[in-house]
Protein backbone atom coordinates (compact mmCIF):
# COMPACT_ATOMS: atom_id res chain seq x y z
CA UNK A 1 0.00 0.00 0.00
CA UNK A 2 1.36 3.44 -0.94
CA UNK A 3 0.47 6.80 0.18
CA UNK A 4 -0.35 8.12 -2.96
CA UNK A 5 -2.91 5.52 -3.94
CA UNK A 6 -5.50 5.78 -0.74
CA UNK A 7 -6.77 9.42 0.07
CA UNK A 8 -4.74 11.02 2.86
CA UNK A 9 -7.37 10.25 6.17
CA UNK A 10 -6.25 13.75 7.54
CA UNK A 11 -8.64 14.61 4.15
CA UNK A 12 -11.91 14.24 6.20
CA UNK A 13 -11.46 16.43 8.95
CA UNK A 14 -9.98 18.93 6.98
CA UNK A 15 -13.18 18.62 4.54
CA UNK A 16 -15.55 18.54 7.40
CA UNK A 17 -14.32 21.82 9.02
CA UNK A 18 -15.83 23.70 5.88
CA UNK A 19 -18.37 24.38 7.76
CA UNK A 20 -16.89 25.62 10.94
CA UNK A 21 -17.01 29.00 12.10
CA UNK A 22 -15.10 30.28 15.32
CA UNK A 23 -17.57 32.69 17.32
CA UNK A 24 -14.72 35.18 19.03
CA UNK A 25 -16.25 34.54 22.03
CA UNK A 26 -15.28 31.20 22.56
CA UNK A 27 -11.40 32.41 22.38
CA UNK A 28 -12.13 35.71 24.13
CA UNK A 29 -8.53 35.58 25.10
CA UNK A 30 -7.38 36.19 22.10
CA UNK A 31 -7.40 39.74 19.95
CA UNK A 32 -8.44 39.98 16.61
CA UNK A 33 -4.89 39.54 14.68
CA UNK A 34 -4.59 36.54 17.09
CA UNK A 35 -7.96 35.16 16.52
CA UNK A 36 -7.62 35.86 12.18
CA UNK A 37 -4.35 34.20 11.95
CA UNK A 38 -5.00 31.28 14.28
CA UNK A 39 -7.85 30.57 12.36
CA UNK A 40 -6.20 30.78 8.99
CA UNK A 41 -3.52 28.38 10.47
CA UNK A 42 -6.07 25.77 11.70
CA UNK A 43 -8.04 25.43 7.93
CA UNK A 44 -11.12 27.44 9.17
CA UNK A 45 -12.51 29.63 6.99
CA UNK A 46 -15.36 31.39 9.01
CA UNK A 47 -15.31 33.40 11.94
CA UNK A 48 -19.01 35.30 14.25
CA UNK A 49 -17.75 38.45 16.10
CA UNK A 50 -19.28 40.46 18.69
CA UNK A 51 -19.82 44.00 18.84
CA UNK A 52 -17.86 45.32 21.53
CA UNK A 53 -14.26 44.08 20.56
CA UNK A 54 -14.73 44.99 17.03
CA UNK A 55 -15.60 48.79 17.99
CA UNK A 56 -12.81 48.93 20.40
CA UNK A 57 -10.53 47.68 17.56
CA UNK A 58 -11.95 49.47 15.04
CA UNK A 59 -14.96 48.63 12.81
CA UNK A 60 -13.42 49.13 9.14
CA UNK A 61 -10.34 47.96 10.28
CA UNK A 62 -11.64 44.57 11.21
CA UNK A 63 -13.56 44.29 8.33
CA UNK A 64 -9.78 44.74 6.31
CA UNK A 65 -8.01 42.53 8.85
CA UNK A 66 -10.69 39.66 8.09
CA UNK A 67 -11.31 40.35 4.46
CA UNK A 68 -7.01 40.29 3.86
CA UNK A 69 -7.06 36.58 5.92
CA UNK A 70 -9.55 35.49 3.16
CA UNK A 71 -11.78 34.88 6.48
CA UNK A 72 -15.39 35.60 5.76
CA UNK A 73 -18.28 36.68 9.15
CA UNK A 74 -20.85 34.67 9.75
CA UNK A 75 -22.70 36.17 12.09
CA UNK A 76 -22.13 39.76 14.44
CA UNK A 77 -23.56 39.45 17.93
CA UNK A 78 -26.01 41.27 18.71
CA UNK A 79 -28.60 43.94 18.41
CA UNK A 80 -31.62 43.70 20.77
CA UNK A 81 -32.83 44.34 24.25
CA UNK A 82 -35.89 46.14 22.84
CA UNK A 83 -38.40 45.58 25.31
CA UNK A 84 -38.21 49.23 27.01
CA UNK A 85 -41.59 50.48 28.29
CA UNK A 86 -39.87 53.62 28.36
CA UNK A 87 -40.45 55.61 24.82
CA UNK A 88 -36.81 57.31 25.07
CA UNK A 89 -35.08 54.34 26.01
CA UNK A 90 -36.94 52.11 23.24
CA UNK A 91 -35.67 54.97 20.53
CA UNK A 92 -32.42 54.89 22.30
CA UNK A 93 -32.35 51.18 21.54
CA UNK A 94 -33.80 51.78 18.17
CA UNK A 95 -30.79 53.72 17.19
CA UNK A 96 -28.51 51.33 18.76
CA UNK A 97 -29.55 48.74 16.62
CA UNK A 98 -29.25 50.74 13.67
CA UNK A 99 -25.90 50.73 14.63
CA UNK A 100 -25.38 47.42 14.87
CA UNK A 101 -26.85 46.67 11.45
CA UNK A 102 -24.61 49.64 9.91
CA UNK A 103 -21.39 47.75 12.03
CA UNK A 104 -22.99 44.30 10.35
CA UNK A 105 -22.77 45.37 6.95
CA UNK A 106 -19.49 46.97 7.49
CA UNK A 107 -17.80 43.70 8.26
CA UNK A 108 -19.59 42.10 5.25
CA UNK A 109 -22.03 39.48 7.39
CA UNK A 110 -25.56 38.92 6.26
CA UNK A 111 -26.68 38.15 9.48
CA UNK A 112 -27.46 40.36 13.02
CA UNK A 113 -27.75 38.13 16.03
CA UNK A 114 -30.90 39.75 17.89
CA UNK A 115 -31.64 38.95 21.87
CA UNK A 116 -34.44 40.68 22.69
CA UNK A 117 -34.25 41.74 26.03
CA UNK A 118 -35.73 40.90 29.15
CA UNK A 119 -38.91 42.54 31.14
CA UNK A 120 -38.48 45.90 32.43
CA UNK A 121 -37.85 46.95 36.04
CA UNK A 122 -41.04 45.83 38.03
CA UNK A 123 -43.30 44.30 34.76
CA UNK A 124 -44.11 41.31 35.13
CA UNK A 125 -45.56 41.22 31.62
CA UNK A 126 -44.02 38.69 29.11
CA UNK A 127 -46.94 38.92 26.38
CA UNK A 128 -46.81 42.67 26.24
CA UNK A 129 -42.53 42.94 26.01
CA UNK A 130 -42.83 40.36 23.13
CA UNK A 131 -44.93 42.57 21.44
CA UNK A 132 -42.48 45.42 21.58
CA UNK A 133 -39.66 43.38 20.18
CA UNK A 134 -42.27 42.84 17.20
CA UNK A 135 -42.74 46.77 16.99
CA UNK A 136 -39.21 47.41 17.05
CA UNK A 137 -38.67 44.61 13.86
CA UNK A 138 -41.49 46.36 12.14
CA UNK A 139 -38.83 49.51 12.04
CA UNK A 140 -35.40 47.65 12.21
CA UNK A 141 -36.22 45.12 9.72
CA UNK A 142 -36.57 46.92 6.39
CA UNK A 143 -33.84 49.18 7.85
CA UNK A 144 -31.68 46.08 7.58
CA UNK A 145 -33.13 44.56 4.42
CA UNK A 146 -31.89 47.60 2.32
CA UNK A 147 -28.33 47.15 3.97
CA UNK A 148 -28.32 43.71 3.11
CA UNK A 149 -28.47 42.27 6.56
CA UNK A 150 -31.03 40.33 7.93
CA UNK A 151 -32.21 39.75 11.69
CA UNK A 152 -31.89 36.54 13.80
CA UNK A 153 -33.78 36.67 16.64
CA UNK A 154 -32.14 34.21 19.03
CA UNK A 155 -34.68 32.25 21.34
CA UNK A 156 -32.26 32.02 25.13
CA UNK A 157 -32.81 29.90 27.38
CA UNK A 158 -35.73 30.29 29.84
CA UNK A 159 -33.40 30.69 32.95
CA UNK A 160 -32.58 34.22 30.96
CA UNK A 161 -36.87 35.12 30.41
CA UNK A 162 -36.55 37.81 32.83
CA UNK A 163 -33.09 39.65 32.78
CA UNK A 164 -31.91 38.60 29.16
CA UNK A 165 -34.41 37.64 26.62
CA UNK A 166 -38.57 37.50 26.65
CA UNK A 167 -37.94 34.76 23.90
CA UNK A 168 -37.38 31.47 25.36
CA UNK A 169 -38.46 29.35 22.52
CA UNK A 170 -37.76 28.54 18.82
CA UNK A 171 -41.65 28.53 18.46
CA UNK A 172 -41.58 32.39 19.95
CA UNK A 173 -38.87 33.39 17.90
CA UNK A 174 -40.87 32.09 14.61
CA UNK A 175 -44.44 33.24 15.83
CA UNK A 176 -42.14 36.77 15.89
CA UNK A 177 -40.22 36.39 12.75
CA UNK A 178 -43.20 34.90 10.70
CA UNK A 179 -45.57 38.41 10.82
CA UNK A 180 -41.72 39.82 8.47
CA UNK A 181 -40.45 38.34 5.21
CA UNK A 182 -38.07 35.10 5.30
CA UNK A 183 -35.35 37.41 4.25
CA UNK A 184 -35.29 40.06 6.12
CA UNK A 185 -35.75 38.27 10.04
CA UNK A 186 -35.16 34.33 10.62
CA UNK A 187 -33.82 32.84 13.98
CA UNK A 188 -30.56 31.23 15.68
CA UNK A 189 -30.62 27.76 16.40
CA UNK A 190 -28.31 27.64 19.41
CA UNK A 191 -27.69 24.68 21.05
CA UNK A 192 -27.29 25.18 24.18
CA UNK A 193 -30.61 27.38 24.68
CA UNK A 194 -33.29 24.60 23.06
CA UNK A 195 -31.37 21.06 23.90
CA UNK A 196 -33.71 20.87 26.78
CA UNK A 197 -37.18 21.17 24.30
CA UNK A 198 -39.03 18.69 22.83
CA UNK A 199 -39.94 20.92 20.75
CA UNK A 200 -37.57 21.59 19.18
CA UNK A 201 -37.61 19.21 16.30
CA UNK A 202 -40.68 20.71 15.13
CA UNK A 203 -39.91 23.78 15.65
CA UNK A 204 -36.42 23.28 13.67
CA UNK A 205 -38.47 21.80 10.51
CA UNK A 206 -40.93 24.75 10.66
CA UNK A 207 -38.25 27.35 10.27
CA UNK A 208 -36.38 25.16 7.65
CA UNK A 209 -39.27 24.96 5.95
CA UNK A 210 -40.50 28.95 6.10
CA UNK A 211 -36.29 29.53 4.94
CA UNK A 212 -35.96 31.18 8.58
CA UNK A 213 -32.73 29.60 10.02
CA UNK A 214 -30.42 32.32 9.55
CA UNK A 215 -27.85 31.05 11.77
CA UNK A 216 -26.55 27.62 13.76
CA UNK A 217 -24.86 27.63 16.77
CA UNK A 218 -23.66 24.94 19.25
CA UNK A 219 -22.48 24.81 22.61
CA UNK A 220 -23.05 22.33 25.30
CA UNK A 221 -25.27 22.43 28.33
CA UNK A 222 -23.09 21.51 31.58
CA UNK A 223 -24.14 21.32 35.18
CA UNK A 224 -23.68 23.01 38.03
CA UNK A 225 -24.30 26.59 36.82
CA UNK A 226 -21.82 28.91 37.83
CA UNK A 227 -23.48 31.82 39.95
CA UNK A 228 -25.51 34.56 37.69
CA UNK A 229 -25.67 31.48 34.71
CA UNK A 230 -23.98 33.33 32.03
CA UNK A 231 -20.51 31.92 31.73
CA UNK A 232 -22.03 28.29 32.16
CA UNK A 233 -21.80 26.62 28.81
CA UNK A 234 -19.80 23.72 28.11
CA UNK A 235 -16.83 22.34 25.42
CA UNK A 236 -18.44 20.33 23.01
CA UNK A 237 -18.92 17.06 24.23
CA UNK A 238 -18.65 17.84 27.98
CA UNK A 239 -22.05 17.55 28.74
CA UNK A 240 -26.00 16.73 27.62
CA UNK A 241 -26.71 18.19 24.34
CA UNK A 242 -26.93 15.52 21.54
CA UNK A 243 -25.27 17.38 18.27
CA UNK A 244 -25.80 15.08 15.83
CA UNK A 245 -29.81 15.08 16.32
CA UNK A 246 -29.79 18.63 15.74
CA UNK A 247 -27.56 19.33 13.26
CA UNK A 248 -29.62 16.47 11.42
CA UNK A 249 -32.52 18.29 11.79
CA UNK A 250 -31.12 21.24 10.62
CA UNK A 251 -30.04 19.87 7.45
CA UNK A 252 -33.31 17.90 6.95
CA UNK A 253 -34.96 21.38 7.34
CA UNK A 254 -32.48 22.80 4.27
CA UNK A 255 -30.28 24.52 6.15
CA UNK A 256 -26.38 24.25 4.74
CA UNK A 257 -24.77 27.20 6.05
CA UNK A 258 -22.36 27.80 8.62
CA UNK A 259 -22.02 25.89 12.07
CA UNK A 260 -20.89 28.26 14.68
CA UNK A 261 -18.90 27.36 17.78
CA UNK A 262 -20.12 29.99 20.36
CA UNK A 263 -18.95 28.90 24.27
CA UNK A 264 -18.71 31.38 27.23
CA UNK A 265 -16.38 29.80 29.34
CA UNK A 266 -13.84 31.10 32.06
CA UNK A 267 -12.01 27.87 31.60
CA UNK A 268 -11.10 28.01 28.03
CA UNK A 269 -10.96 31.50 28.51
CA UNK A 270 -7.55 30.88 30.53
CA UNK A 271 -5.85 28.61 28.42
CA UNK A 272 -3.75 28.65 25.32
CA UNK A 273 -6.14 29.98 22.64
CA UNK A 274 -4.45 28.08 20.05
CA UNK A 275 -5.17 24.85 22.12
CA UNK A 276 -8.59 25.99 22.50
CA UNK A 277 -8.54 26.28 18.91
CA UNK A 278 -7.56 22.76 17.97
CA UNK A 279 -9.57 21.26 20.97
CA UNK A 280 -12.96 22.83 19.52
CA UNK A 281 -12.37 21.61 15.97
CA UNK A 282 -11.54 18.05 17.39
CA UNK A 283 -14.70 18.13 19.33
CA UNK A 284 -16.84 19.50 16.46
CA UNK A 285 -15.16 16.60 14.26
CA UNK A 286 -15.89 13.91 17.21
CA UNK A 287 -19.84 14.86 18.31
CA UNK A 288 -21.46 17.42 15.18
CA UNK A 289 -20.05 15.73 11.95
CA UNK B 1 -70.76 55.14 60.14
CA UNK B 2 -70.01 52.96 62.96
CA UNK B 3 -67.77 49.72 63.09
CA UNK B 4 -70.54 47.57 64.24
CA UNK B 5 -72.53 47.78 60.94
CA UNK B 6 -69.43 47.33 58.23
CA UNK B 7 -67.46 44.15 58.31
CA UNK B 8 -64.24 44.23 59.91
CA UNK B 9 -61.36 44.89 57.61
CA UNK B 10 -59.71 41.92 59.18
CA UNK B 11 -62.06 39.16 57.96
CA UNK B 12 -60.97 39.23 54.78
CA UNK B 13 -57.00 38.82 55.30
CA UNK B 14 -57.91 35.92 57.56
CA UNK B 15 -60.57 34.27 55.18
CA UNK B 16 -58.04 34.98 52.25
CA UNK B 17 -55.33 32.40 54.12
CA UNK B 18 -57.94 29.62 54.24
CA UNK B 19 -56.49 28.26 51.10
CA UNK B 20 -52.83 29.14 51.79
CA UNK B 21 -50.44 26.17 52.88
CA UNK B 22 -46.19 26.71 54.52
CA UNK B 23 -44.24 24.26 52.76
CA UNK B 24 -41.36 23.65 55.28
CA UNK B 25 -38.65 24.31 52.87
CA UNK B 26 -39.57 27.58 53.11
CA UNK B 27 -39.02 28.16 56.63
CA UNK B 28 -36.26 25.03 56.89
CA UNK B 29 -34.82 26.72 60.51
CA UNK B 30 -37.80 26.12 62.19
CA UNK B 31 -38.36 22.60 63.65
CA UNK B 32 -41.40 20.31 63.33
CA UNK B 33 -42.93 21.43 66.05
CA UNK B 34 -41.65 25.09 65.90
CA UNK B 35 -43.33 24.84 62.48
CA UNK B 36 -47.22 23.40 63.96
CA UNK B 37 -46.92 25.85 66.48
CA UNK B 38 -46.17 28.87 64.55
CA UNK B 39 -49.04 28.04 61.83
CA UNK B 40 -51.51 27.59 64.24
CA UNK B 41 -50.48 30.63 65.67
CA UNK B 42 -50.86 32.40 62.50
CA UNK B 43 -54.29 31.42 61.29
CA UNK B 44 -52.60 28.86 59.26
CA UNK B 45 -54.06 25.36 58.74
CA UNK B 46 -51.97 23.52 56.23
CA UNK B 47 -48.41 22.58 55.38
CA UNK B 48 -46.54 21.06 52.72
CA UNK B 49 -43.67 18.34 53.92
CA UNK B 50 -40.48 16.85 53.02
CA UNK B 51 -39.26 13.60 53.32
CA UNK B 52 -35.86 14.29 54.90
CA UNK B 53 -36.99 16.09 58.37
CA UNK B 54 -40.40 14.26 58.74
CA UNK B 55 -37.88 10.73 58.28
CA UNK B 56 -35.52 12.45 61.25
CA UNK B 57 -37.83 13.82 63.72
CA UNK B 58 -40.56 10.18 63.18
CA UNK B 59 -42.91 9.43 60.46
CA UNK B 60 -45.58 8.36 63.00
CA UNK B 61 -44.70 11.17 65.36
CA UNK B 62 -44.79 13.79 62.76
CA UNK B 63 -48.31 12.37 61.92
CA UNK B 64 -49.10 12.87 65.45
CA UNK B 65 -47.83 16.10 66.14
CA UNK B 66 -49.81 17.85 63.42
CA UNK B 67 -52.95 16.14 63.70
CA UNK B 68 -53.10 16.96 67.31
CA UNK B 69 -52.28 20.50 65.79
CA UNK B 70 -55.33 20.50 63.67
CA UNK B 71 -53.33 21.00 60.80
CA UNK B 72 -54.05 19.25 57.30
CA UNK B 73 -50.33 18.11 55.11
CA UNK B 74 -51.29 19.01 51.20
CA UNK B 75 -48.27 17.04 49.72
CA UNK B 76 -44.94 15.56 50.71
CA UNK B 77 -41.98 16.33 48.34
CA UNK B 78 -40.99 13.93 46.81
CA UNK B 79 -40.39 10.79 45.36
CA UNK B 80 -39.02 10.35 41.86
CA UNK B 81 -35.48 10.19 40.64
CA UNK B 82 -36.71 7.44 38.44
CA UNK B 83 -34.70 7.94 34.91
CA UNK B 84 -31.66 5.12 36.06
CA UNK B 85 -30.44 3.15 33.15
CA UNK B 86 -28.75 0.67 35.41
CA UNK B 87 -32.08 -1.85 36.61
CA UNK B 88 -30.63 -2.43 39.62
CA UNK B 89 -30.52 1.08 40.81
CA UNK B 90 -33.51 1.66 39.06
CA UNK B 91 -35.01 -1.00 41.40
CA UNK B 92 -33.38 0.73 44.44
CA UNK B 93 -35.19 3.97 43.00
CA UNK B 94 -38.87 2.09 42.89
CA UNK B 95 -38.79 0.81 45.96
CA UNK B 96 -37.75 4.80 47.69
CA UNK B 97 -40.91 5.50 46.09
CA UNK B 98 -42.62 2.64 48.12
CA UNK B 99 -41.53 4.32 51.48
CA UNK B 100 -42.43 7.27 50.09
CA UNK B 101 -45.89 6.37 49.14
CA UNK B 102 -46.04 4.97 52.44
CA UNK B 103 -44.79 7.95 54.73
CA UNK B 104 -46.83 10.27 52.21
CA UNK B 105 -49.77 8.02 53.54
CA UNK B 106 -48.39 7.62 56.85
CA UNK B 107 -48.40 11.56 57.62
CA UNK B 108 -51.92 11.60 55.75
CA UNK B 109 -51.52 13.27 52.71
CA UNK B 110 -53.32 12.42 49.88
CA UNK B 111 -50.43 14.17 47.25
CA UNK B 112 -47.22 12.60 47.04
CA UNK B 113 -44.35 15.09 44.20
CA UNK B 114 -42.43 13.42 42.00
CA UNK B 115 -39.33 14.74 40.46
CA UNK B 116 -38.68 12.88 37.85
CA UNK B 117 -34.83 12.69 37.82
CA UNK B 118 -32.17 13.92 35.36
CA UNK B 119 -29.96 12.28 32.33
CA UNK B 120 -28.33 9.49 34.15
CA UNK B 121 -24.38 9.79 33.44
CA UNK B 122 -23.08 10.11 29.86
CA UNK B 123 -26.47 9.88 28.78
CA UNK B 124 -28.24 12.36 26.28
CA UNK B 125 -31.21 10.65 25.86
CA UNK B 126 -34.25 12.66 27.22
CA UNK B 127 -36.83 11.16 25.11
CA UNK B 128 -35.40 7.96 26.46
CA UNK B 129 -35.46 8.92 30.43
CA UNK B 130 -38.84 10.13 29.95
CA UNK B 131 -39.98 6.55 28.94
CA UNK B 132 -38.42 5.28 31.98
CA UNK B 133 -40.65 7.75 34.51
CA UNK B 134 -43.36 6.20 32.27
CA UNK B 135 -42.55 2.73 32.92
CA UNK B 136 -41.80 3.42 36.51
CA UNK B 137 -45.17 5.23 36.95
CA UNK B 138 -46.69 2.10 35.76
CA UNK B 139 -45.30 0.23 39.00
CA UNK B 140 -46.18 3.35 41.19
CA UNK B 141 -49.30 4.53 40.04
CA UNK B 142 -51.35 1.36 41.70
CA UNK B 143 -49.20 1.00 44.79
CA UNK B 144 -49.93 5.14 45.48
CA UNK B 145 -53.85 4.48 44.11
CA UNK B 146 -54.12 1.56 46.37
CA UNK B 147 -52.68 3.60 50.11
CA UNK B 148 -55.03 6.93 48.99
CA UNK B 149 -52.34 8.31 47.42
CA UNK B 150 -52.06 10.73 44.39
CA UNK B 151 -48.70 10.77 42.49
CA UNK B 152 -48.10 14.41 41.24
CA UNK B 153 -45.27 14.86 38.56
CA UNK B 154 -43.54 18.00 38.60
CA UNK B 155 -42.64 19.94 36.13
CA UNK B 156 -39.14 21.51 36.95
CA UNK B 157 -37.66 24.74 35.09
CA UNK B 158 -35.59 23.90 32.07
CA UNK B 159 -32.66 24.82 33.72
CA UNK B 160 -32.66 21.57 35.65
CA UNK B 161 -33.42 19.33 32.70
CA UNK B 162 -29.89 17.52 32.97
CA UNK B 163 -29.18 17.31 36.94
CA UNK B 164 -32.80 16.96 38.08
CA UNK B 165 -36.29 16.32 35.94
CA UNK B 166 -36.08 15.70 32.09
CA UNK B 167 -39.89 16.89 32.65
CA UNK B 168 -39.78 20.50 31.81
CA UNK B 169 -43.03 21.83 30.57
CA UNK B 170 -46.39 21.07 31.86
CA UNK B 171 -47.19 19.65 28.68
CA UNK B 172 -44.83 16.84 28.92
CA UNK B 173 -45.84 16.18 32.70
CA UNK B 174 -49.48 16.00 31.08
CA UNK B 175 -48.36 13.78 28.40
CA UNK B 176 -46.76 11.19 31.43
CA UNK B 177 -49.92 11.48 33.63
CA UNK B 178 -52.67 11.00 31.00
CA UNK B 179 -51.27 7.59 30.39
CA UNK B 180 -52.81 6.85 33.80
CA UNK B 181 -56.32 7.44 35.52
CA UNK B 182 -56.49 10.89 36.60
CA UNK B 183 -56.90 10.04 40.65
CA UNK B 184 -53.81 8.30 40.47
CA UNK B 185 -51.36 10.43 38.78
CA UNK B 186 -51.66 14.50 38.18
CA UNK B 187 -49.10 17.16 37.88
CA UNK B 188 -48.05 20.34 40.15
CA UNK B 189 -48.42 23.93 38.80
CA UNK B 190 -45.63 25.26 40.12
CA UNK B 191 -44.77 29.19 39.11
CA UNK B 192 -41.60 29.13 39.58
CA UNK B 193 -41.01 26.16 36.99
CA UNK B 194 -43.79 27.73 34.93
CA UNK B 195 -43.90 31.09 34.64
CA UNK B 196 -41.89 31.88 31.71
CA UNK B 197 -44.12 29.18 29.00
CA UNK B 198 -46.37 30.92 26.72
CA UNK B 199 -48.07 27.31 26.58
CA UNK B 200 -48.57 27.45 30.52
CA UNK B 201 -52.15 29.15 30.68
CA UNK B 202 -53.24 26.34 28.20
CA UNK B 203 -51.90 23.38 29.66
CA UNK B 204 -52.98 24.38 32.85
CA UNK B 205 -56.73 24.91 30.78
CA UNK B 206 -56.06 20.90 29.93
CA UNK B 207 -54.96 19.65 33.38
CA UNK B 208 -57.88 21.11 35.11
CA UNK B 209 -59.97 19.62 32.58
CA UNK B 210 -58.37 16.59 33.18
CA UNK B 211 -58.85 16.83 36.48
CA UNK B 212 -54.97 16.55 37.32
CA UNK B 213 -54.05 19.59 38.74
CA UNK B 214 -53.05 17.88 42.11
CA UNK B 215 -50.98 20.38 43.85
CA UNK B 216 -50.28 24.60 43.23
CA UNK B 217 -47.42 25.66 44.10
CA UNK B 218 -45.77 29.02 44.73
CA UNK B 219 -42.93 31.05 44.26
CA UNK B 220 -41.12 33.79 42.64
CA UNK B 221 -38.48 34.33 39.99
CA UNK B 222 -35.41 36.01 40.73
CA UNK B 223 -31.99 36.91 39.57
CA UNK B 224 -29.29 37.21 39.52
CA UNK B 225 -29.21 33.12 40.27
CA UNK B 226 -26.81 31.26 42.66
CA UNK B 227 -24.30 29.27 41.76
CA UNK B 228 -25.90 25.42 41.31
CA UNK B 229 -29.13 27.70 41.28
CA UNK B 230 -31.33 25.83 43.03
CA UNK B 231 -31.62 28.00 45.92
CA UNK B 232 -32.52 31.01 43.91
CA UNK B 233 -36.42 31.06 44.54
CA UNK B 234 -37.85 34.04 45.19
CA UNK B 235 -40.38 35.46 48.19
CA UNK B 236 -43.58 36.35 46.65
CA UNK B 237 -43.76 40.04 45.45
CA UNK B 238 -39.91 40.06 44.99
CA UNK B 239 -39.99 38.84 41.11
CA UNK B 240 -41.05 38.89 38.00
CA UNK B 241 -44.12 36.10 38.54
CA UNK B 242 -47.66 37.15 37.97
CA UNK B 243 -49.18 35.10 40.40
CA UNK B 244 -52.50 36.50 40.20
CA UNK B 245 -52.49 35.33 36.74
CA UNK B 246 -52.09 32.15 37.68
CA UNK B 247 -54.26 31.34 40.38
CA UNK B 248 -57.47 32.94 37.99
CA UNK B 249 -55.81 30.24 35.72
CA UNK B 250 -55.63 27.54 37.76
CA UNK B 251 -59.21 28.31 39.29
CA UNK B 252 -60.66 28.48 35.70
CA UNK B 253 -59.45 25.00 35.09
CA UNK B 254 -61.58 23.96 38.26
CA UNK B 255 -58.99 23.97 41.00
CA UNK B 256 -59.84 24.96 44.43
CA UNK B 257 -57.28 22.83 46.43
CA UNK B 258 -54.54 24.43 48.66
CA UNK B 259 -52.13 27.03 47.54
CA UNK B 260 -48.84 26.11 49.03
CA UNK B 261 -45.82 28.22 48.97
CA UNK B 262 -42.68 27.01 48.54
CA UNK B 263 -38.87 29.00 48.60
CA UNK B 264 -35.94 27.57 49.12
CA UNK B 265 -33.55 30.96 50.03
CA UNK B 266 -30.77 31.19 52.00
CA UNK B 267 -31.43 34.58 53.66
CA UNK B 268 -35.40 33.15 54.39
CA UNK B 269 -33.79 30.76 55.95
CA UNK B 270 -31.38 33.13 58.11
CA UNK B 271 -34.07 34.93 59.89
CA UNK B 272 -36.60 34.62 62.44
CA UNK B 273 -38.78 32.18 61.29
CA UNK B 274 -42.17 33.92 62.55
CA UNK B 275 -41.59 37.40 60.73
CA UNK B 276 -40.72 35.19 57.66
CA UNK B 277 -44.11 32.98 58.05
CA UNK B 278 -45.84 36.48 58.56
CA UNK B 279 -44.16 38.52 55.63
CA UNK B 280 -45.32 35.14 53.50
CA UNK B 281 -48.51 35.44 54.29
CA UNK B 282 -48.89 39.20 54.09
CA UNK B 283 -47.36 38.88 50.73
CA UNK B 284 -50.01 36.05 49.98
CA UNK B 285 -52.52 38.21 50.47
CA UNK B 286 -51.44 40.87 48.13
CA UNK B 287 -50.16 39.00 45.53
CA UNK B 288 -52.07 36.10 45.02
CA UNK B 289 -55.43 36.51 46.38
Amino acid sequence: MTTARTPAPTSTPTASLARLSINQETIKQWSLPELAEGCVKAGIGQVGLWRAPIQAYGVERTARLLSDAGLTVTSLCRGGFLTALDPAEQARALDDNRRAVDEAAAVATDTLVLVSGGLPPGSRDLYGARERVAEALAELAPYAAERGVRLAIEPLHPMFASDRCVVSTLAQALDLAERFPAEQVGVVVDTYHLWWDDRAPAEIARAGAGGRIHAFQLADWITPLPAGVLLGRGQLGDGSVDFRSFRTAVEAAGYDGPIEVEIFNEALWARDGAEVLAEVAARYGQHAC
